[in-house]
């Protein structure tokens, strides 16, 4: 008898009609011989609603106050999915975050999971229970509701599954897995079966954006299995664990790809040695997240710094920077482009299979795409192109890598 | 520096505007110098909404997963109430059932309160905050969400001021306290000042709903003195607190009545002994609620009961006690007679003021109006009359005590 997470979000929970479809999916995977903990977000709508009175009332909100009024939105997905299931005929039992023993700490309304005590599901999974928790949700030190942030529930969801020692965590979702590349973009996309956590963190910083990269990371951290699913269908999802070396058989895993991008320059630097530290913290201050950073120096000892960002922040990162410029010497120059893109390939495999550069690159230019910065991870290769060219961009790479192949 | 707790029902925290409006309500009385805790109800009809969600999905909720849901209303009350609270300025902390140390046992939906850990709300209080209780909820020794039922909030608010020792609790309903009479049946009708817990208490069970008798009689338990006022205005309410000697010099606080009232008699009964036992455990398995129970027997040994009864639960005990005839003796009877209403004087100087009930049922006689059934308390004495007298026999009596003249 499997122990088995499965995780629904709230558009899978957002009507009374959606609640019983999945009350019908636990119970369905409970009669095929398995001990079920579900994990649900709040019905489709309900957060932005509350956030909306929220904002009715003040415009900035204490955020101890709004994880108070946010958790409310699990509190009654779980209660509606529970009489659900009790009216079909089985044993269910629900659990806030407090009740689930999801302990957390840092700030409110992006609070981080601390421990985990399942002993109280454990014990309703023992008496029969289909257990039903709240997602994206925890209790503090203190004994205050924290909400944990943008993809919360699949992080309740992984964790929950390593507490209780699932054999296996189901995210489910609005679509099947995660793909070679952008379905709407690569019409010869396929569903990858099996994803090592590192390439699935590569794909999520790089644009495909299925699941929060902390997630993963703590699916990592704990060694738990997860499978990405559709709630719509019973086809078989996508599998994320740790690395096999059968994984590394295969050159590339996708490519992923990531509109609105800027970058922005600091050319003719020429003092003072420590004009990275001040550049990224001036950035930092600003609140704006810095993706790829380049940085080489001419043979006349001019130094130069690029960085990519997303388009929204282009503005602010001038301000920051443009003040800056005079302690960097005279002739300092701040340069900026806007209407950027990135493609990333991301496999294991290139550790082992030299030459994906060189591929990707040739096809690329076969293709007469200019790719402007480039950046590396062991298992990744990123190039920024034209906004305008890099839908034909994700079609040539994932051609040149054999994507639209069966993988094992 | 007094500590005082104030209770705001469903229409006070209704909207955006009155949750600023009692927001500025507890900030008034916290720069009149004195430490607040707000304790309130959801938002009105947010119940009744989830309430009804709930049967949308399925007849008989299971009454954990209602608990869980329903208490999600308060949640969310608690949560804008300090946001517009930290909004004027003030600090503000929120506290669930949970969280307020209120710890409940029994049924889940009618859950009783078992005791009180204030060290939280108390630590806040000494932080400087507005503490803003979610009423109508606790938890169980289970760690179980448990709602407290009809009329749990100013339950929730009477213990608190129990446990933190509070100076003064303040329920503030939409009226403006006690009255003598029902202003709208009798336009003589007075506020009353100063109430006794007794009194109150026979007021409530004789139709005067203002509060539920058991938050009532917690107050008494704990000696809580409590005042009944008007959230919307700021008139001097209804104090409820220990009977004193003064209150005797009057010898009747109010009038209450009752309408709906059904009477059942069996009649003729002539075995078994126990057919008192046996009547009313028939109509409390049928979850009737009998009022007012009058037996005598006659000169041939035929025995006669009569019950008062809502209208409402006249079928059922009908249908309860007409099986149960014929263990009663050949003869045995049923008889019903609907239309009926409740009249009772109430008043803790009746037991020093000889004469009270003749001048009651003289004052009746006189205006020609006929009195049925009477059942008496040490300070209260009751009588049904015809449904269509009732308006008329309130004001008579009304009058015949003096009740239209300042109390002390």
């Amino acid at each position: 008898m499997a122990l088995i997470v499965q995780k629904y979000g709230g558009s899978s929970v957002g009507t009374i009609d959606r609640i019983r479809n999945v009350a019908r999916r636990l119970i369905e995977t409970r009669n095929a011989g398995n001990r079920v903990v579900a994990v649900v977000s709040a019905m489709s709508g309900i957060t932005d609603k509350l956030i909306g009175m929220a904002h009715e009332v003040m415009d900035n909100p204490p955020e101890r106050e709004l994880d108070m009024l946010m958790a409310t939105g699990e509190q009654q997905s779980i209660a509606l999915l529970c009489m659900a299931i009790t009216e079909m005929g089985y044993k269910a039992r629900s659990f806030t975050g407090r009740q689930a023993g999801i302990f957390t700490y840092g700030s409110h309304t992006r609070g981080r999971i601390r421990s985990i005590d399942a002993s109280a599901v454990t014990k309703a999974l023992e008496d029969g229970c289909i257990c039903v928790c709240a997602g994206f949700q925890g209790v503090n030190n203190e004994g205050s509701i924290q909400t944990l942030g943008r993809g919360g529930s699949d992080l309740s969801a992984i964790a929950l599954a390593s507490a209780v020692k699932a054999d296996l965590c189901q995210i489910y979702t609005d679509v099947d897995g995660v793909y070679t590349c952008d379905p709407r973009v690569v019409k010869d996309a396929r569903k990858i079966p099996v994803i090592s956590y590192d390439e699935m963190l590569e794909m999520a910083s790089s644009g495909s954006k299925v699941m929060q990269a902390r997630s993963v990371e703590f699916a990592k951290k704990f060694g738990v299995v997860f499978e990405v699913r559709n709630s719509m269908n019973n086809n078989p999802g996508t599998i994320v664990q740790e690395e096999t070396s059968a994984m590394e058989s295969l050159v590339i895993r996708g490519v992923s790809i990531e509109r609105n991008q800027a970058r922005v320059t600091v050319s003719d630097i020429t003092a003072p040695v420590a004009y990275t530290a001040i550049i990224l913290s001036a950035l930092a201050e600003a609140e704006i997240n810095v993706d790829m950073i380049v940085a080489n120096t001419a043979h006349d000892g001019r130094a130069r710094q690029s960085f990519t960002m997303n388009m929204n922040d282009l503005g602010a990162a001038q301000a920051a920077l443009k003040k800056l410029l005079p302690q960097f010497g005279e002739g300092a120059k701040l340069e900026t482009e806007a209407g950027l893109a990135k493609l990333s390939v991301v496999g294991v495999g290139m550790r082992s299979n030299p030459g994906v550069a060189a591929t990707l690159f040739r096809s690329l230019a076969d293709a007469g795409i200019a790719t402007g910065m480039i950046a590396t991870s062991e298992i990744r290769i990123t190039t920024t192109v034209e906004a305008a060219d890099i839908e034909q961009a994700a079609r040539v790479v994932h051609e040149a890598f054999n994507l639209d192949k069966a993988q094992a």
